[in-house]
C-alpha cells in the first residue's frame, strides 16, 4: 500500500490553523503532519481545540527547524502556491498531482506556505513541482485547513484505484537530493562560479531547478557526485599541471 | 454557458457558517447563494464578518420560509448527505455528480442540512439525486462550509488551472545538446572519470541519459556549459571569465 503523503506547514501563523489542519487531514486519512517553525510554540491549546477529534494527530505532528530536515526523507515533494510564482517546474492540480505522488515510492509529500505570504521562492525551489488549486481568479483566497482539505479530498478519491505500481527506479530521497546540491554549489563556490556574489542566489536557485527537474534516482546522484568530485579534481590537477589541458581545449 | 448550480442552505444553525458557506462559494465562482429558514436573522454581522470578501454574494442571498419555494425553478436537484439516508436515488460523489449537473439544462441545485442533523428525510425526498463526500469512515465529519468548498472545488474542476507553467526559453536543438554533452564527457575524460576505459560506452550511456531527461532549454546549456567550464578549469579568476563565454558559445 502507498504511504500516504506528509503534509508539511511551512511558518504556518495562527495556531487555530493548524489544528483545522490536522482537522482536513483526518477527514482524508492522511496521517503525517509536520510543521516548520510555527509562529506559536506546540502544544497549543487553540491549535488542539481546532483540531477537536484529530487532537491524536495533532499530537504526534513533528516540528522541524528548518524546511531541509522536515523533508530530508522524502522522495517527491510538491509545493502549493495560489499564484504564478515564476519557476520552471510542472504546475498541477490536486488530481493531477495524486497519481505522481501515488507512483512515486517511498515516502511523498506537500509542503502548505504561511497563510499571508504563502511559500518564499527558496522553498519552492526545494520541491519537484508545484501544486495549485483551481480556483477563481476573481475570488482566490483559500486559507491554509482548505487547502488541505482539497488536497486530501483529491488523494482520498484515488484511495482503491488500480494505479499503484512500483517506479522503475525510485527517486531519490530529498536529503540525498540536498547533499548533491550542497556539494555541487560548494565545488562551485570554490572555483569562483557564482559571480559577482550578489547574483548567488538567483544563479543558484537556478542551477537547482534545472538539476531537480531531473527526476533523479539515488543511483542518479551517486553518478553526479562522481562528475562533481572527478571535475573538481581534475580542475586541481590541471592546477598542479601548469594548464596543460587548458592549453589543448581553448585552442 | 452553463448556469452555475444554486446552493440551498437548509435552516442553518450558525451565522458563520453562513458566510463561510459564501465565501466557499466565491472560491469557485458559484453565485447564487439561497437560505431556507435560517435559525439567525439576515443580514447578520457574524455572517458577514465570516464572508470577507465574499459579502457582497451573501446581500445577494434569497431567504426562503419553504424548501419547496426554494427550489421552484429548478431542473435537477441533488440533496448532500453524510451517511445512507435510506431513499431509492442514486448517490454520487461531487465528481459523479458534476456532469449531470453540466448536462442538464436549466438551473440546477444542491441542498445542504443544519450542520447537527443534516437534512431530514422529507427534505431528501424533494430532490432527485443524492450527493455524498468520500471521506475518512473514521472521521467523517465535515462542517457545511468544508461540503460547500469540496462541491464548489469539483464544479470548477473543469475551469482550468488559473496559471501554468511559466513560458521558458525554447527547448535545446539535439546540436547544442549533443555540443554540450561532449564537452561534459571530454572534460570528464580529461579527468579519468571513465575508469577502467572498458566500462566508459555504459557510463556514458547512463550520464547522456540523465541530462537528457532534464529537458533543457538553450539557457539551460548556458549554465552547464559554465559548471563544467568552472569545474574543470583551473584558471587564474581573471582568465575564467573569457573562457565561460567561449563555453557558452562552444559546438
Amino acid at each position: 500500500m502507498t504511504t500516504t503523503p506528509a503534509i508539511i506547514l511551512v511558518r504556518p501563523q495562527l495556531p487555530e490553523n493548524i489544528g483545522a489542519a490536522a482537522r482536513a487531514m483526518a477527514n482524508f486519512a492522511l496521517d503525517d503532519l509536520r510543521i516548520v517553525r510555527p509562529r506559536v510554540a506546540l502544544p497549543d491549546g487553540a491549535a488542539t481545540a481546532a483540531a477537536v477529534g484529530a487532537a491524536p494527530l495533532l499530537e504526534r505532528a513533528r516540528v522541524f527547524d528548518t524546511l531541509e530536515e522536515a523533508v530530508a526523507d522524502l522522495t517527491l515533494l510538491y509545493a502549493t502556491t495560489a499564484r504564478e510564482r515564476g519557476q520552471v517546474k510542472p504546475v498541477e492540480t490536486p488530481a493531477e498531482a495524486v497519481p505522481y505522488l501515488r507512483m512515486a515510492g517511498g515516502k511523498t509529500g506537500v509542503l502548505f506556505g504561511p497563510e499571508r505570504t504563502g511559500l518564499e521562492n527558496d522553498e519552492i525551489a526545494v520541491a519537484d513541482r508545484v501544486l495549485t488549486f483551481p480556483v477563481n481568479p476573481a475570488f482566490s483566497s483559500l486559507n491554509l485547513a482548505q487547502a488541505v482539505l482539497l488536497f486530501g479530498s483529491a488523494w482520498f478519491q484515488s484511495e482503491g484505484l488500480p494505479f499503484d505500481m512500483p517506479p522503475r527506479s525510485p527517486l531519490a530521497e530529498k536529503q540525498h537530493f540536498q547533499a548533491f546540491f550542497a556539494h555541487l554549489e560548494g565545488a562551485l563556490d570554490e572555483a569562483g562560479f557564482f559571480n559577482p556574489p550578489g547574483k548567488k542566489p538567483v544563479m543558484s536557485r537556478n542551477l537547482r531547478n534545472i538539476f531537480s527537474r531531473l527526476g533523479l534516482s539515488q543511483q542518479d546522484l551517486a553518478t553526479l557526485h562522481g562528475v562533481v568530485d572527478v571535475l573538481a579534481e581534475g580542475r586541481a590537477k590541471g592546477v598542479r599541471k601548469g594548464r596543460r589541458v587548458l592549453g589543448e581545449v581553448e585552442e
